[in-house]
């Protein structure tokens, strides 16, 4: 089994080619807990909502006719993800349990679909309804998540038994829509990069055209014509990233994907146009993206409000996965760079430390009030992060004609065919804690390749070592350092990634972090919560940036942080009192100077509710030279 | 004719009666041209708007039953909300032209009206619509607003034909709700108000408890029960203001009316929380309310985004109708404070210096892409602000048991009954430029009664002669100084307002105002706008606050104003070039001192577009001792 995220493996115009995430074996105390947590508590504890919210009973219903569909909004597609995770999660290590859900959620699915192929369960029995909305109903989306959860239940049990009836329901769609067929586009973009995979799958070249088919059709106002659902322009005309951020991101994973099979460069100039666009103007330091409630959709440049992001859970994951795919397309460590910080900050935050609660909105400040929920109307995001954490080990190794890329770092050993030789690799590490790596290779013989190790993009002065001896050349921030060589077993390779702890400023027209700064070290955004600095509320402090901040590993704490400490001085808000507004020579000074310290921002709100605070105010702003 | 805004003359719980707007005659520089223009550009290109987009139509296709009623929203209210600013202008100073449109719109109004008294042109002729969807559609909204079109037609002019239309509408919505009969609030507050100003022109009782029903049933889901509509709690158990500004602001106003007839102190209680919590916690620097796009609401505590600021035209003008109730209610300064704040900042600039344009929402900060607009599909704002413009002169001046109330400042004369005598009121002044203002009282013989001239808020220092002697007693700032004595004509007061510039910051909760502070002269708020700063982007500019603001009247510019220039240093937004983030220690520094002029913030966007912004960073930031 070749369980990989994205097989690019024939890819023509993909750089890299995936490694599957059977092949790694996560020791560390960051990822591999959480995935143990996933088996074991998140995906069971999924399972029992989609059953008690009637989303797998709505299959029953179409296959037996008997019954009500409860429905809500994309309902099967929560189905679709939850399965999707599962059998990623079975595809990393059995578990019997998890198995037997598995089999008898798949047994529902394929009972309930139609002879025609069809398979929506709201219309099940209302034929004159399908495929009428496209712009509001969501039978394309959940189609789509079909088929992503087909291929990863393929690839990670062999069975092809859900594989069938994606491509029956692919078939079916492929006679309805397409050129001199109906014309159309899906209100929520997601089919396109699943009909890509599911060609990868099978082999059959038609889903790429209708993926491209569906792509084409955008702007064409068939689906309402709104910059929300990005129907205003046609795709390749499209000058900033824009519209619902799941909408938008979930578009641009279709149209990476199209482009790794057909190097159309067309393609390929308007996802850069929008990657800066996202990356350089629109994205939160957490990696999260959409910053307005109003269609959950993308902002103008530089519109980050804190309180008020929306930062959907879906958005920082379809974010991990769109930066997954243009990183197997182009091997360029900006990409690996907004994967990594979206994985540890804005997308994990999703979800709470016990595995059975979430956010939907991930603000960057709050007064107490944000608190995971169990569950959602629309349950996109739980059924999304777990997606995420189920890919992770997917998404640590690469391989190309040159050789080996390590992209994420951790405690683990994997198994990698490397030019058709396998070379284990240990990694040695206590990342995201410490910024000290080792790898460690086997192989029979020698072969020679190259080792691309990642330099993160946040780490100045990063040293690489190989077997004790440091190499020269400079491991420049934001690259892959190649090291290219004969390797031996037991070559060892050190790469040192100095985390110190770092204050990050925002570009100016950031309006709302002027004389700010966020608290980062290695991969993680730290935060500021009431709970650690209960003397003093959060939203009131102004750091001593001069001063120094220490980081420490707290092994009790949230399930084991490095905690930053520092120094800051208290603006003193209650002296304000009633007032909204004063005169500056009238307004409070920061009088009180008190001990700060910061959590990682993915780890807020497991405690009690209080504010909390990600952009700090310096208290000297450091405007001047 | 008693041409007055909110006629509390006979109200048993108000402290203040109105001065009817044809008392007053305005000579200055700033309002007088601008009721000039609304008389003679505004009001009729708005008329022929009302008939071009079929809103006039709609009453002549629902007398005669001919041709088709072209509807968007609330279309009724905007022919209504018209026709009270122009009774208004016309109670202001006659127009023969004017008069003759105000005729034709009554007479349409009059002949659309059916048998029964309903109107509403929607629904002409679709009996069995009326009255069902109280949420969405907004038939007692036009009602409220054809009631305050026809109680301002009939002070102004005297004649009682729009007043027997309003009347049997009135008697038929009292057929149809109220105790005993159909339970229902409106879903967009108006006619609470309305109603009570309806009983006060006709003396029928039963309006008040009418209007007390709508406050009554709201908060009982009859409406939805949402937030957005106040419809999620009983109105006095609201304890912070929420949900969409207008409704809020509107439903208040009903609340303050009915409790200065009724006394009933649960509402003036609830009243009083409501002013706080938006006063002291949700309220713009100029006035403008309402923070959210989604549901054009007020958003949190201290939530006040600049960019986005929803601040809706319609909001600001709500916000002075509703201080100025409170004012009528309790004779306490804030309530002016606020009111003036609004009408020169917030609300003001909802309209274009040419009178022709208009905005929705009122940003203060934008990249230049914010324009006034002619009208909108959804026009509730032109024919808002055209209504507060014609008040202006009614808003000066108020009396009570113990004298005269000076509220607003401008050159003019006024001939204002004080305990059954006349007393005429000479202003000389250049205010809003300046502060320094004389009162010359002329009246017949003496009479002893207090002077109360209002000391703004904003005004530190302010001094009070009387026949050019300074009185002793200190003049606070936001408070009512009262002179009281026996009056003769010739006595001369001068009230001297220290006009310096000030610089404003925000509680530190505002989070996005953070190191910046807004710059402000007397009750006018002030912005950089592009035009004004051509050689960097107002963006990047940080203010150098301990060097000298200096204010210059410039009568050229924006139809004369003082503009106050100050020394700034550019942050250099363009040295972040593609960078989003960086860490402080590489983040670009200050570097080019330059000159600031900022312009009043309700001129902007009357020349060139450009980056305009109201908040500035203060380059020494002044948060430490």
């Amino acid at each position: 089994m070749r369980c990989v995220i994205v097989d690019t493996s024939r890819s023509p115009f993909a750089k890299l080619r995936p490694v599957p995430l059977n092949s790694v074996k996560l020791r560390d105390e960051f990822w591999a807990p959480r995935i143990k947590q996933l088996r074991e508590v998140t995906l069971p504890s999924q399972y029992d909502i989609l059953e008690d919210t009637g989303r797998l009973g709505n299959f029953r219903v179409a296959a037996t006719g008997e019954g009500e569909i409860r429905w809500r909004i994309a309902d099967d597609s929560d189905v679709y993800k939850w399965l999707e995770a599962a059998s990623l999660t079975l595809g990393y290590e059995p578990d019997e349990r998890l198995e037997e859900l598995v089999s008898s959620v798949v047994r529902d699915i394929a009972a309930a679909q139609d002879e025609d192929g069809y398979l929506f369960t709201l219309y099940y029995n209302r034929r004159e309804e399908r495929w009428r909305d496209l712009e509001r109903m969501h039978e394309l989306y959940c189609a789509g998540h079909l088929f992503q959860a087909a291929v990863a239940h393929r690839r990670a049990t062999g069975s092809g038994e859900l594989l069938r009836v994606a491509v029956r329901l692919a078939d079916h769609i492929a006679s309805v829509f397409g050129p001199g067929k109906r014309e159309g586009a899906p209100g929520h973009p997601e089919i396109e990069m699943a009909l890509v995979e599911l060609y990868r799958e099978t082999g059959r070249r038609e889903y790429v055209e209708l993926s491209r088919f569906f792509i084409d059709c955008r702007g064409r106002g068939l689906v309402g014509g709104s910059e929300c659902l990005i129907d205003h322009k046609p795709f390749r005309e499209l000058d900033g990233i824009t519209g619902h951020a799941v909408r938008a991101l979930y578009l641009n994973c279709g149209a990476t994907d199209l482009y790794m099979e057909t190097g159309d460069k067309s393609l390929l100039e308007t996802l850069e146009r929008l990657w800066r666009s996202m990356a350089r103007r629109r994205m939160y330091v957490t990696g999260g993206v959409g910053s307005r409630h109003v269609c959950e959709s993308f902002g103008d440049d530089y519109e980050l409000p804190n309180v008020r992001a929306y930062a959907e859970t879906c958005a920082a994951v379809a974010n991990v996965m769109w930066n997954w795919r243009m990183l197997l397309a182009l091997g360029e460590a900006r990409f690996a760079d907004v994967m990594e910080l979206a994985m540890y900050n804005g997308a994990l935050s999703g979800i709470s430390l016990d595995g059975r609660r979430y956010f939907y909105c991930n603000p960057l400040a709050d007064r107490g009030r944000s608190r995971r929920q169990p569950w959602f109307s629309c349950a996109c995001c739980p059924t999304n992060i777990v997606r995420m954490l189920a890919s992770v080990p997917g998404y640590m190794y690469s391989t190309s004609g040159d050789g080996l890329w390590v992209h994420l770092y951790a405690e683990s050993e994997a198994a990698i065919d490397v030019a058709g030789r396998e070379v284990r690799v240990a990694q040695r590490t206590r990342y995201p804690w410490d910024g000290d790596v080792e790898l460690t290779l086997e192989l029979e013989g020698s072969l020679e390749f190259s080792l691309f190790v990642r330099i993160p993009g946040w780490c100045d002065g990063a040293e690489v070592l190989v077997n004790g001896r440091e190499v020269e050349a400079e491991a420049a921030p934001g690259s892959y350092f190649e090291l290219r060589r004969v390797w031996r077993s037991g070559d060892r390779v050190e790469i040192r990634l100095p985390m110190t702890v770092r204050l990050v400023v925002s570009h100016p027209h950031v309006l709302c972090n002027a004389c700010r700064a966020a608290i980062t070290r290695g991969p993680m955004v730290y935060c500021l919560e009431h709970v650690d600095n209960p003397e003093f509320d959060v939203w009131d402090v102004a750091l001593l940036s001069d001063e120094p901040l220490e980081a420490e590993y707290v092994p009790g704490l949230l399930g084991g942080v490095v905690v930053v400490r520092g120094w800051g001085v208290v603006m003193d808000g209650e002296a304000w009192g009633d007032s909204l507004y004063l005169p500056l020579s009238r307004a409070p000074k920061a009088a009180r100077r008190v001990r700060v310290t910061a959590i990682p921002y993915y780890a807020w709100a497991n405690r009690e509710p209080g504010p909390m605070i990600t952009w700090v105010v310096l208290a000297r702003s450091g405007l001047l030279r």
